[in-house]
């Protein structure tokens, strides 16, 4: 390794000189522009609130189930990382970032890889790679950043050029932060998203008393069937009224269907009384997503769907650190049966977006562009999660482009809780896209200036159309 | 962009210079072979009666759903594009013709823009790149060319140096174009093609009616099994003694099953009557393909299938504009399962050829090539449809090859009905097979004159072998 | 073709030139390295008895299904390539050898073009491309090496540097070779592997037969359920006493579920009585499948799956020229929800080993990679079979190290029975890894010493740590 850790400019960019040559040029028009962030997981309040960072494991280690899974895998204890653990100490802090620091060769050709680097080099001044030897004096100048006002939320979100940034919210939450920003005229937009999935799932144990909270939270009765529904509209327009532009939606299948309305009504009735059975509890779930479908027609929110991943695979962990602890493992999903009787409906409906994401490649070609290159609402959500890096990037372009061009793909979302990673995770996804748009320009399937626009697009135009910012 | 529009001499060609240098070799000794067609759906009266085009809208534009697919999808009607709208009036042609020509950064990346510039450039001397300021010029060029006689269909034939053409017909079709073609002696093959979807789904409601049209035209009574299996043996024959070289099959699956003739015979009478079941037609379907395959072995007709597409999958678009009108959706397919009953039977059986196409792209290094790599009979299909394009076709190559090698794969395929985009289709294959070869080469896995020789064979042997021509 | 036949020393490794010099440096550090096999088919009795090779037909072509396989399809009786023919005269082995070197464009793109060119080159100086016009120079020149000494396997073992080599074993063998080589203190590790398929398939018709060899073998009653898990345990410690570091199970899924011992017992019984319905009997074999993985748990052996094959695909075949002759069809298979039940309980289990491989590609991103990247007993094997070959090795590095790293992969394993192929086979995934990692160095996703050390550590520690060897 060099003597200093320094980042090359050309990262990501194509080896090949010609097209290298291309993508630094495409790239320079893209690497300065704001970043605008559809979908997201940062909690609303470090921003309402400008909470300081309280030290580099907790902001950059505990939380990140990317990088605490590979550790995990390869032997490391969760609790020593500091998951589920409260506050640690700093000695434990030291400890966690040091496991951390000597774990480094994992990541060789990950995405964290990437963006780990990124922050340590451009936001915290880091110039030594990861190691043990190394790990004290990294978390030393971190630790000393975090002190420093330049470093609180605020200011990041102003030397991060973040323009907008949605967050992940229940239907129930009263959207305090959002309205407080707001209140107070910040000058950066941060907008909620309703995220429903537990209270679209009649089988869940649960579900009782989530209609309960439902009902509490909008001032109507979810004693019924008609209730629901309109607790639910209620609270779309309440997120509305505070900023939002879409809805979330991740069930294990993406299967639709439409119930009567008495029906609907029956196995409501039974789910509330808890004596619905798992078939029916699924038919009313697959029939709820219609109904958001619907609603979307009718107040505009931009729908998205992100389904088909098994979630706490290991229940040990589950029992131990709770949710989202790095073992959520994907599953294949169909979309082309299973989406039909919701696009045969609102498909080409006036201003509805549906954004598709997917964990399961294999539908990229088969389904996601072909209905994103003929359906109005139908637009092909860019690489999530587990694929949301450079190679997978690379595949989506392949595989999607060909049928659904560029114009029907959603712009980048970061899809993080990691804050100091959104800088580097969008960097990554303009590399990636300029390297792309290089390729087809040096075989000729595309003019240069052509290229250049689309590059742009990508960046500022295609996430405010399809999320309507 | 250029002053004026040219096409670089190496579009499609890879960018790293040792690899352009020998795909440029490669491509030298295919670009001018010349077209060999089994597969596609140009109407065959076209070319009988040499009927000269209309106009630009009515000729590359209202027919050909890869272009008002994704004019649709970015909020175009479909009719004001001309599709089931009888004759338009010029202005609506030229209306239509601009918004086209508006919309040309939708097919960015796409291979209908690979396929269009290739047209306007090649064929048509157009030189500038379309847009709102160019559509009427462009359109005038583009008329002017029509009207002359160097652009009627037995012209294009020539100048496009297509040796033959496959057309797709209904098995009760009378073939009376290509009797005429081959009456007066036409000096281009011309040949149909068996596709009988319609009469081996015993589960349509039109299915009755369906049996009386074989019947007349076959002259058999198709009132019992016996009689609809000896009627469809009837029409194949006379397929192949006007030219038929295939059959081709697109179900929803590719499932097959045989069933002993009592029970055939049990479930086409139910059929005939209305009373078979949706599981009992299914089998009688999947039995028929079976059937299909052992009337191939008897009769040499080539037999290709092409599965697995949800048709119309937006009914309301159906309604107002009928079929294939850009909302055919792919699914998932299965052949190792589905295809072994009748693998059993006639996998190996003498002469037969069956030729598997798909556009689930998993299925190509999972099952396609082994199937192909081990079985006499079974061929890989090039990329179809919506896969029918560059990086589709290096990725089929990049799974297909390392099983089967290039000698089990079918030749290319344009599967159009735009007549003029096909020796663009053509082309486009050529330069990427000739770009896949060279990589081979400059890695040391191939000898350029093996590859010089393959790359030929991919053109003027392969289809040849496959489709018996 | 150049006039000597010779081979390109930078084979495999990416045309542009910066990434080429650096897959050279690294490949320059790994080339040499021995070869670790821990699992493949060569049988234990060529090693241990020193069994000269006969002849080159019954050596590279007639076991070999890769080969045959493609000869096959276009043509080829098997028989005349000596398949199930015993042993074959002279002049039809030179038959044989001729048909193959005819046949030598059709391996063009696969990867036993590349083997073979290897083995005929490196190991037994053929000068000339295989021909018609070269068969019986080639033939001659290899039957005059196999004359020597220095050809037979143990000479052979070592001019391969082959540290340590698995077999495939069946539970009531009685390891006799291994044995034999124990006993005389062969310098070179020849391990056996355990592979029960057989007997965990209780829908066997067979199964009690094999019931009554396990009784025989491990001299413990298998009448009764706990006898029979008795017996697989004692016969488990049986191999590891032989050497045995890891089972190997290759079932139609990898569903596991687990039943109580009663239900389990009464299923068994029910098994050796013949009344076992087709359910009952595959709900025993899932639920083996997680004993398997108890007993990995308690006796340190690594499990490995290969599943999801259909075996014997063409009856007539088999009847003919019985199991292993090319036509094994692999199927579309299912990790995620299948395995979570054995996972649940066994995923983080100290020392438990769990390598998955998979014909089905497109479980390395969506399942593998992120299983493999969390639990602790997962490792993603490397392509095996089909896909053991560039293009889709690259694939295997593109899919599955942005989730998992390098670390949790399994290292190259060659799973041959064609003993001379082996150098050949670890050749080609020393150089695609190499070049799969300049690549990465060349877009400064990794510093070369990091590749360096990745690179030797794929071939050096990864296949030691894995398999625990």
């Amino acid at each position: 390794m060099t003597a200093t850790w320094t980042l090359h400019p050309d990262r990501l960019l194509p080896a090949e000189p010609s097209t290298r040559a291309v993508a630094r040029r495409l790239y320079a028009a893209v690497k300065d522009l704001p970043i605008i962030s559809p979908h997201g997981h940062v909690p609303p309040e470090w921003i309402a609130q400008d909470i300081p960072f309280h030290d580099p494991t907790s902001l950059l280690i505990t939380p990140d189930h990317y990088v605490c899974r590979l550790m995990h895998a390869s032997g490391v204890d969760l609790a020593d990382l500091g998951v589920n653990q409260g506050l640690l100490d700093e000695a434990a802090f030291r400890r966690a970032w040091r496991i951390f620091c000597e774990s480094w060769p994992l990541y060789r050709g990950t995405p964290s890889r990437f963006w780990m680097e990124t922050e340590l080099v451009e936001i915290f001044g880091v110039t030594q790679r990861p190691s043990a030897a190394t790990a004290d004096a990294i978390y030393d100048q971190i630790a000393g950043c975090l002190a420093r006002p330049e470093f609180r939320p605020r200011a990041l979100m102003d030397s991060f050029d973040i323009a907008l940034i949605a967050t992940t919210d229940d239907p129930c939450d009263d959207l305090r932060h959002h309205e407080a920003l707001r209140n107070e005229g910040y000058h950066r937009r941060v907008l909620p998203t309703f995220r429903p999935d537990r209270y679209l799932e009649p089988g869940r144990a649960e579900f009782p008393q989530l209609m309960g909270d439902l009902a509490a939270a909008s001032g109507i009765d979810t004693g019924d069937y008609r209730g629901f529904i309109a607790a639910l509209e209620n609270r779309r327009a309440y997120f509305k009224a505070h900023g939002a532009v879409s809805t979330d939606h991740s069930h294990a299948d993406v299967i639709t269907l439409t119930l009567e309305e008495p029906e609907a009504a029956r196995i409501y009735a039974a789910a509330l009384a808890g004596t619905a059975s798992e078939d029916e509890a699924t038919a009313l779930r697959r029939h709820l997503l219609v109904e958001m479908a619907r609603m979307s027609v009718e107040d505009g929110l931009v729908m998205t769907l992100h389904p088909a991943v098994f979630r706490n695979h290991d229940p040990g962990a589950l029992a131990a650190y709770g949710p989202d602890t790095g073992h959520d493992i994907p599953l294949a999903v169909e979309f082309t049966r299973g989406l039909q009787p919701l696009l045969a409906r609102y498909g080409n409906a006036d201003g509805f977006h549906l954004v598709l994401f997917t964990l399961d490649e294999t539908v990229f070609s088969r389904e996601i562009a072909p209905l994103a290159g003929y359906y109005r609402s139908v637009y092909a959500g860019v690489p999530w999660w587990f694929i949301d890096a450079p190679e997978a990037m690379r595949r989506f372009r392949g595989a999607v482009t060909e049928t659904a061009g560029f114009t029907r793909t959603s712009g980048f979302i970061d899809d993080t809780r990691a804050f100091c990673s959104i800088p580097a995770r969008h960097d990554m996804s303009r590399r990636v896209d300029c390297g792309v748009l290089a390729q087809l320009v040096v075989e000729h399937r595309l003019d240069e200036d052509e290229a250049l626009d689309t590059a742009v697009a990508l960046v500022a135009h295609n996430p405010r159309q399809v999320f309507k910012l």
